[in-house]
């Protein structure tokens, strides 16, 4: 399949470029019978609108989602959900001198390497604006793990140097601060950080943490599909993302087995007396919490003078302008809840007939 | 495509448990025309291979592979290879013990759950013996990437807290020392904190570096299909990976833009005077280095008494005995090397008809 | 893959329903370079439309195509074209009744059965509307198939008994005429034959035959992807398709072995002294024409009155109102060259790296 | 995915070569508690086994399975099943002849030209014997269907000009006489007419006709995944088939709307007063009988002579020696059953989720 989809069952194909006519993405394999509507997505759309904090880009759009097909009387029918969303605010700049060269961290080099041209404006199809498709998917997939008891939530876990301290949990915060982290003290300094960073005309990283729960045990698969192999790629396909964990992460080159392994218990809320696992076993779901992390690269978008070369192969040196988020991160919290809600669904309903019982309650013959 | 196949074009499939009849792979999708044969396969299988140091479990496997279809005259023909590896040291051991309770750390719980029960003996399927396949399909997809000019290669960056220094680079050392470490202080640390390990009956965790030079810039696609996301599946897909990185991984959560951007410089060895990137883009290749880092977990068989539930759901405590690893890196190492190469051969083959210039270097009709 | 994407590399996923918003198709996977704007890809759309004739539906829409992405200073950029076409004439009368029994011949049923409702509008998703996505996405398969030296042609063969005879090739007049058959006296017995159809308030059915000129030898594979096998999926997949036939077809059940090997003779226009095969062997191109052949089915909507049974399971008796073609073979057409050129451009992607000689082509290392 | 396997879910992937060590296959996704042994298995390999009768080749293989993986304690464990067919009687004449030319009908020329060059020894990968991987998975996929309540039965419905006449039911008969037609008197026909037909050292086709009961209505999709497409490629991707059908087939060409649509009835024994459709509509199962009808070329080895060209262009003529069947028809039965079953399976894995409510089923939280 090709690269623009993603999943099996329930696949997502995204399509648009940031000064193009438009962003959209089709959704096939939902499930049918769950209630759908322009209401209920625009929600989370917003969530990663631009122009919403002084740490994120001034580009102003309403980012209004339209269902074009695939819900009918309020209902997935089970056919393809068309979502679009228009661009509006693409400014009729002279784009002429990004077209020239190759900015620093960015894909023009590699568009230009592999299709020989590229669409430049805003960097078209590598462009932010391309998670709105993963957003607007997501949100399917959200509401679909709902009825499931499945709840997918993602928050900012660190910013530099600013990391969040274990156990934090002031979610209610999280939610309306602009910086999307569960705990009030840290937030101020990371603003403070970045206040510093905008006056350096510079960028900075950050990690985003999404913790998935009410997952029961059996999602997933051995080998290659393992459900954390597939989270990896899923998450890794963010753009600026260049590290995925999954539970203790890179911590687990220091720990002992004895320390890591997670004692099993008898039934209760969790399965397990700690989680070093992050929820997965064997690439199949444990019932206790899903824990992904991903970390991103700074914007490479900077006003800073940088060196570069021009499409002739002649060094230069250039200053980026645009409108431009020095962090990535709170932006990307609903897109990595976003691609994994739409692992997670997938996952599900491929492994639907892992068990030939569970064929017999959906196609069997009925009892005589 | 069901779970146990992998790649699109080049396409492997696995099959096999520890205690069955024999470990095997399908390659299907080899192009035509490259030298292959047992005795190329071997040298590759021989590195994964138990027994060879105190660091490795004692099962005596001599993991010797047989070529039963896809290859003609000494040259792959196009169709599918199979390869098999027949389990020899299959100890007729009492597994009733294991097949009664769920070993911490492993996937007896949730295969249970998956399936409804379980091939238990020496855990069948999730067995490190799977790895056998993985490293038989990236032999040949090493051999096809040699006549491209790319090279792969890992080896151990780290071992508990004994860290390769930056810089390291005694690839001989690493290629005749156990614990496949570019740096002889380093090695003998890391031996010296195994020996205590073992002696702890405990096991650690570590990291296992793949570094894969001469690809051609433009091999990935955007969005999903990123070239960095395919691989973080492909990794993330070995059994105990909990982390997997690209260039410089977790450390850009504190890296500032102008830091972390690579400048390109004009024609030369490199495209960058720096890489940061890892070799990729927006997903795709920048033609530097590809550089891919993955965290092991410990291994989680281990003799030291820890606690548990039986299939009835009862807390015990076990003791799991056996022949295992300290730690899994050192093995590892093929095996990374084998997930990458077999994901580059597949990411290449798939995106030969980027340019419409390309499409007709094959199919265009000869000129008149 | 969910069902309503086709294609591996380049990849058509289809939406929209009959009285939704639009119908649509996004197209991934088609190589960088290849020139394309509304204007190219209209007219394909216009051989589809509604209204043209007196054989068919009366539905008004302009059906025009809008472009949203991956086209760029008028050549495509390699990522996914977006496309859309909207409903214009979504008559808002009542659909109560239709919505409470299954039509005859109809998806009614089986909608209902496999997702529990059903957008009973028209047909919803079940509708001929649908193949507005079809025909797009062939219009850039044809174009890049013309840029490789192939043509896709097809014309009606049979409509009810009137078949055309064997050589028949006044392809001017199968152009120009609203049969779309070869042969001038075929058509105006189809013609007379169809204005009785008519008064019967009744429909008939018909073959469609496809030729595909051009293609070197060399596509397809053996197995499960014999390329026969790829278009036999794809012309099936169209609406009230019953059969697909290569060459020969259900003729050869009577035929021997010494007249149904076609002799292969020296380099020359072709490449075998007769065509039985349809320029199909062992499921890979053999450089000779392609041949395929589908039989439609009658249009199952008829103002004739017709038993059947309503939601609760009652037998009642209807008769189906609309606007309805009493054939549908005429507008079928540009349907099978769609679903051909789309199967064949994307077999060609698939195979392009068959030959490790042709993978050092595109990603070699270059000569020192 | 790449052309030797086929399904999404139950994914079947062929490997081997005629003249190769073994032929065998790997059955990925199948739902875990199946009961299976070689015992189970062998009596579908007996059926199409050479041999058997004065009709088929005279190559002795005894074609005994065996089963490497994927079943304990013998029942399915949901992980790969991989079955090994060992070649005992690969004569070793002199195949350099054979190497130097192409056979007409066969698909020596299109591998050269796919691959560069061939396993010319007995057809190497295009030899009939790949099929024995098909009917291998057929077995595993029809003893997954028997616990669904769904039977698939395939007979000889043609052989040259003997047809089978409609209604003809004889099926204790067509399991007993070699030529599997459920009618003694077209087999005498037909076992008098192949008589003639080898004695003139030539072949003849035929027809096969496989049919599906107690498949509850939902299997399949709309679009491009229909249950008919599916299954039209899975028939046609079977060597020497030429056309496939559903239901009434080429037949409805000449057919009406009013004759062709099946009536609705009150819920009995049949959903349909006929089944023109043969069990499909709009792509899904409708619950009654799925009839799937593939018509065979006569066998393109004929000892007869033949006009063809060699490797270097030059027309030469030739007798093709070797043992060979005069018609392919008979142990042809078996495989479009395998390949049937096979898809049929992967489509009701595939639809499971298809509405919100079974999912839940599956997945959802436990009722509080």
């Amino acid at each position: 399949m090709a690269g623009s989809s993603f999943g099996t069952i329930f696949t997502v194909t995204s399509w648009g470029e940031s000064h193009g006519k438009a962003i959209g993405v089709v959704i096939d394999g939902c499930p049918a019978g769950l209630a759908l509507s322009e209401e209920i997505l625009q929600p989370y759309l917003d969530r990663r609108k631009p122009g919403t904090s002084a740490f994120t880009t001034k580009r102003k759009e309403s980012d209004t989602v339209e269902i074009l097909s695939g819900v009918f009387e309020g209902k997935t029918t089970g056919t393809p959900i068309s979502l679009l969303v228009r661009n509006e605010d693409q400014r009729s700049k002279d784009y002429s001198e990004i077209a020239s060269y190759y900015r620093p961290g960015h894909a023009d080099y590699t568009y230009d390497q592999k299709y020989g041209f590229r669409d430049y404006r805003g960097g078209g199809r590598s462009s932010a604006r391309e998670t709105i498709a993963r957003v607007a998917a997501g949100a399917v997939a959200c509401e679909a793990l709902k009825e499931l008891g499945v709840s997918v939530q993602a928050y900012v876990k660190q910013i530099g140097p600013v990391v969040v301290p274990e156990g934090a949990d002031d979610w209610a915060f999280a939610k309306s601060s602009p910086l999307c982290m569960p705990d009030q003290k840290s937030a101020e300094d990371a603003e403070a950080y970045l206040h510093q960073v905008i006056a350096e005309e510079d960028s900075v990283g950050g990690v985003v943490e999404c913790v998935i729960t009410g997952v029961k045990p059996g999602v997933g698969a051995p080998t290659f599909a393992k459900l954390d192999a597939e989270l990896a790629k899923a998450v890794m396909s963010i753009n600026a993302v260049k590290a995925v964990e999954i539970g203790d992460g890179v911590r687990v080159a220091e720990a002992k087995g004895s320390e890591n392994n997670d004692a099993f218990v008898a039934e209760g809320k969790t399965r397990k007396a700690t989680n070093h696992a992050g929820g997965i076993l064997g690439g199949i779901s444990d019932g206790d919490p899903i824990v992904v992390r991903a970390t991103f690269k700074p914007t490479p978008s900077i006003a800073k003078e940088q060196q570069t070369i021009n499409r002739d192969g002649e060094e230069i040196s250039v200053q980026v302008k645009g409108r431009h988020d020095p962090i990535v991160v709170t932006r990307a919290v609903v897109v990595v809840e976003a691609m994994a809600a739409i692992t997670l669904v997938d996952q599900m309903l491929m492994g639907m007939g892992a068990k030939l019982e569970n064929v017999k309650k959906i196609w069997g013959a009925p009892e005589a």
